[in-house]
């Protein structure tokens, strides 16, 4: 809490008090959903007046928006490809990186996945940017693979990618094998399902 | 609209009425959101008044829970596997069934899948049950694919429904590739999937 005293004592510029009040937004959401996240709560972690508070966001709604968008820019940042590494290392360390991210950021992260499904169509777009951006990340390396980079490739990937989302969701939430087999099993998969011989086939 | 001017003029039992109700609310669900299946259009469509609508269902909570696990239902019942196919061949009819259901009952599907993510826990806890039973008719056939039914392929077995669900879904809004090919890639992409050798590796 030691951030959040000082902030109280310390005049911010304009951008860096948005940026304050966005990572603290986000790190609010590691132990609360999106719902709960009100701006009364952030207001007062962060040592504001409510009326201050309105001063960087118009309203409730954009200020959630504001912070699912940042959770998933911090998703996106954490798993960006290390373009050093062979192509099935470099797979397994984004997974990896994404892993952690979801076990560190559960909440923040589910707001994000719901946030998709929820009636809001501007958080659902943050979410398909995102997991377009993740998509693209495979379908942009095909070769990689010994593969083209048809319509049916591109449906998979990003089915590949709603399975990873939901494989390590139910992991974190009961993590009956190592971490080390589940990076391992999910990055075979990714080779595995690109190669089935329906994909070679004509339309 | 025939079956709802009849519905107008004939006194029904209270159980054929509620299963009317049901019907009608899952057959709304094509057109809309299920936000936008008020109680007040229900029973402008069925004939009866929202009073005698409150007879069947506390509330709108109540009765949109109602209407989502008939969709559920109608989901789990119309891609029930056929015991008499081959394996490979029955996972396909499967499949099939499932995409035949989400192209017809598009908005429906949706409600349910976003129920998923809503902050509603009893529409979740529909959504879950739904995935599991559809996760447990694979689990239950592991030997099928030659494999142990082990925590690795049961998380599989989960990320690969999620996989076709989002496969399906932005197939449906964009299909560029033939529902014949889309069937036999998916069909092709649980055995792969579950024959990485990740999963046989030791914990």
């Amino acid at each position: 809490m030691t951030s959040m005293t000082t902030a109280k004592r310390v005049r911010l510029s304009p951008e860096a008090r948005r940026e304050q009040l966005l990572e603290l937004g986000v790190e609010m959401l590691t132990t609360r959903t999106l719902d709960e996240l009100s701006v009364e709560s952030l207001a007062e972690q962060a040592g504001i007046s409510r009326g201050l508070l309105f001063h960087y966001f118009r309203n409730k709604q954009e200020f959630h928006r504001a912070v699912v968008q940042r959770a998933a820019d911090d998703l996106l940042a954490t798993t960006a490809p290390d373009p050093s590494l062979e192509p099935i290392a470099r797979l397994t360390r984004s997974l990896e990186h994404y892993v952690d991210y979801v076990r560190r950021n559960h909440r923040a992260y589910l707001s994000l996945v719901r946030g998709a499904a929820s009636g809001d169509d501007s958080l659902r777009e943050i979410f398909d940017r995102t997991r377009d951006v993740l998509t693209r990340r495979i379908t942009d390396n095909m070769g990689v693979f010994g593969l083209t980079d048809g319509a049916a490739e591109r449906l998979l990937a990003r089915g590949w990618s709603a399975m990873v989302e939901e494989v390590v969701l139910a992991w974190v939430a009961d993590p009956q094998i190592s971490q080390q087999k589940l990076l391992a099993v999910l990055t075979q998969t990714l080779p595995a399902m690109l190669s089935v011989p329906g994909l070679a086939a004509a339309e």
